[in-house]
């Protein structure tokens, strides 16, 4: 293993646009935003957010990221060449990745002639021209520019000398980086290895290569650890290898294989020990079940069966280990007893401000409450103020602003002919400052009339709920075989004009679920206001 | 690619062995059998059954073998070398295995000094002696034997003399094949080409070599791949990649790349094409629900989004996609989505074996009614059915097997000072048959309780309804903006002892979401039941 500190690797993320083309995954601007700030506090230098020129919501949300930007990360737009026969300066969608107002832009462009004249149904001096004329175009307008060869290797296997002519005129007309893309997914990794050897002899030297791979021989990130060995530098890929068909290339396994294994720097040091946690926050956050026999990050990735062997591992990890769980953020999992730690609790409390000794009863306290929650299907990873009431709990600090007695919700629709009309109406019973409140309200769902019923009860105790607003509201189902009877979990987000939040309710009875989550929102709003916050 | 007849591969299977040790994955007697007569039927050649000697249900389930033999595979039983200082004829262990009755066995021993002094606590020599022994007693015995070198990549790494000594000695005991296994999954490629690369440099000529790979690194298709390339010739691996940990090499993955890509013969080739179902009854088996992106065989391998694209994919299927589906039995899929112009929806059409004419009136009908829904916030890329009867709606050709007047739900919550009780009913109204009927029900949560109730109240005119089972139900939150007042999409999966079918609904009120994707859920079963299938 070499840590030599001059092989600095480029890892580009593209979940944000790449990835979302996965079937079933949809993401709202909040999302996006929320995953960007995940992937550059992770440390991950090159962010691709989307298509502006292509997808109103990418447009906005270029603009939302102008107005409060990444800390560290450089956010890319990406954009095709410009269309055939028109100018680089007049093609709109070429304004549109302009006004994104990103230092880097990339663009992709045709590499297999074969798709020039079937696909874009031009000629193949004219796809020079293109990918030409656009890259010097975005360069004069102050821009940096990464060149994605679109269906390179296919491509490069049937016409090697218009491939490489490609590029060459990326090059030459200003592109920094270029990225040899299998856009089809089914190249091998010694056919890669062949091939970006092929291509590093063939191009100046100094040349900047990077690698964007799909899975759909089950090679991705074997094919994009061969293009680095032959000596790319910039690997494409994306979070939990989200992507359209069987996916992109998952940096999850990329980046500790290329930093743990071989030596390469991608993330800060103390960055990659995150790996686990932003793989499981962004999962929550596009609302898909994580992969729990996922490599390095999943749960079950250093899950070790009871009996000897555990104590043999205990002993001797790497004799069963390929590397140390926590080097990823993850743990060791003995399967049979479920052992959460002791030292999980207290890291978590100190992400929130609070130290706590082992010796601290509280401590034992929270451990046994979060395991007993874990085990009915309660997650924090995701809804950390429901975590924070938990420890205030146990610590003694969470104030009884209301106590609620209970609900009733009751829904009905009548179908007729052409339309339906539903109704949902709720009503509550709760006590605040000593006085019994029994509030009604209607919503256009069983859920909205329960949360408008709670705030109708308290904001005359507490008008400042009046501030919050619910931005979000998923629901996961945890048990699917068991059909609409399985148990559910939802996380609601909440935000009043400082900040965010979000808390978590686990039922078999979705309405349950919701009202958990729904009242520990409300109360952890109004605690911000009333005591000194304790996490963000 | 090559297709030279000399280049035979040996696929050795080890799902009822290895791919058991999944977490989550439990199989009866009946359970392995099943799936031992289909990997037969696919063409699999050795098929471990299981370590008779360590799980009394594996004894049973050789002996119901012996009874009834596979067609054409090889049964293998699987066993560690004998136990330190015993003889390998006092062994019962052993005896097990014999018992067992196969003509084919595999022992795995130690490769790596480390786990023989740490872990068998005996000596260097003892463990020669053990694998020696061992297999010197089967082959007496007239059994066949391949020997599994396990942790052989990490034990050659730390001592490759002693891991290359334990290796000769199984060769002179009478070992037929020596499989190198990366037991705890780290290994990268290139490791794995260099060190295959040099134990064939040091074994005599015409040793057979074997590779068995995990994912721990997401690289155990591409790890087996690589030792392929250098000349080993058994395959080892599981159906859907299920194993310990990350999982075993997916043979569902190496069949189609060694076999369509690199030319070697795997499975005859009227089999492979079997590949795909052989996948997904497999999954149905285990209980688990098919990886949808999987490589080759998941629903999304080959699955293709909206417009231009579409007819270029059929125009010249090859520049989109890495091999022919229907080679491995999947078949092309075009996803309707937000972008689907008239071509979608004709091609579409023509997966459920409908031919439409551009200039029929029915294809107008159904794009607009798409685009209606669509922007409503309905997405049919996952609710396949529901795109059915929408086509079969426009076609004149949906059946009214029922009429929905309307439902009520009630729920209510009791907040105690320890215990919640909460309880939920629903009441439909409807007319079957010319008959009005109103039946109510309880459930664990207001959607069970509607769908009981709709079942109550079909089930005396539709008896099938019995056998279908709701077997996923997904919940996404549309305009997150708009907290709980959000619409919501709910995906209803259903099943019966044939098929799933996916159904979807949309509304503010996510019991009424939930209502429509149930009630269109259980009509679409039994359309299944009454009219030729348009889908699967």
């Amino acid at each position: 293993m070499t840590t030599d500190s001059s092989h600095q690797l480029w890892i580009y993320d593209t979940t944000l646009r790449d990835g979302t083309q996965r079937e079933g995954l949809s993401v709202s601007i909040e999302d996006k935003l929320r995953i960007a700030r995940e992937l550059d506090r992770l440390g991950i230098p090159f962010i691709e957010g989307g298509w502006p020129g292509a997808n109103p919501k990418d447009v906005q949300f270029f603009w939302q990221l102008q107005e409060e930007p990444l800390t560290q990360a450089e956010i890319v737009a990406f954009c095709s060449t410009r269309r055939p026969h028109v100018k680089a300066s007049e093609d709109p969608m070429l304004q549109a990745i302009l006004a994104a107002g990103t230092r880097w832009v990339t663009i992709f462009g045709k590499s297999w002639d074969l798709h020039v004249t079937e696909g874009l149904k031009t000629s193949l001096e004219e796809n020079l021209e293109m990918i030409s004329d656009t890259i010097a175009y975005l360069r004069s307008s102050g821009r940096r520019v990464i060149y994605d060869a679109e269906h390179w290797f296919d491509g490069y296997k049937q016409n090697p000398n218009y491939a490489l002519q490609t590029l060459q005129t990326a090059t030459d007309a200003g592109a920094e980086w270029l990225v040899l893309c299998d856009t089809n997914g089914g190249t091998l990794p010694h056919e890669i290895s062949q091939i970006v050897g092929d291509v590093l002899k063939a191009m100046p030297l100094h040349t900047q290569l990077g690698i964007h791979t799909h899975n759909d021989a089950d090679t991705a990130v074997a094919n994009a650890l061969a293009a680095v060995r032959e000596g790319a530098s910039m690997v494409q890929g994306t979070i939990n290898g989200y992507g359209e068909r069987c996916g992109n290339a998952n940096l999850c396994s990329l980046i500790p294989n290329l930093q743990l294994k071989l030596g390469y720097n991608c993330l800060p040091k103390d960055r990659i020990t995150q790996l686990t946690q932003a793989s499981r926050l962004i999962s929550e956050v596009v609302n898909l079940a994580p992969d729990e026999h996922a490599a390095f990050v999943g749960r079950s990735a250093f899950a070790h069966k009871g009996g000897i062997h555990v104590s043999a591992v205990e002993r001797n990890p790497l004799t069963y280990e390929h590397i140390q769980p926590d080097k990823v953020g993850n743990s060791r999992r003995i399967v049979i007893s479920e052992q959460a730690g002791l030292s999980n609790v207290i890291a978590k409390a100190r992400t929130f401000g609070i130290e706590l000794d082992k010796q601290n009863p509280a401590a034992k306290q929270i451990l046994q409450r979060l395991k007993e929650l874990e085990s009915q299907g309660y997650q924090f990873e995701a809804a950390e103020a429901s975590f924070d009431l938990l420890m205030r709990e146990a610590l003694g600090k969470r104030q009884q602003l209301f106590t609620i007695h209970g609900f009733q919700v009751h829904c009905d629709l009548v179908q007729g002919r052409v339309s339906y009309c539903s109704n949902a109406q709720a009503t509550v019973k709760l006590t605040v400052n000593g006085q019994n409140i029994l509030e009604a309200a209607e919503g256009n769902g069983p859920v909205a009339a329960l949360d408008a019923a709670l705030r109708k009860a308290l904001v005359n105790f507490y008008p400042q709920i009046a501030e919050f607003e619910l931005t979000d509201y998923k629901v996961r189902i945890l048990d699917e075989y068991s059909g609409t009877s399985a148990k559910t979990r939802v996380l609601v987000e909440c935000r009043n004009n400082f900040q965010r939040w979000t808390t978590v309710g686990v039922s078999t009875n979705i309405l349950e679920a919701s009202y958990h989550a729904v009242v520990e929102g409300l109360e952890y709003g109004l605690l911000l206001h009333s005591t000194p916050v304790l996490s963000n």
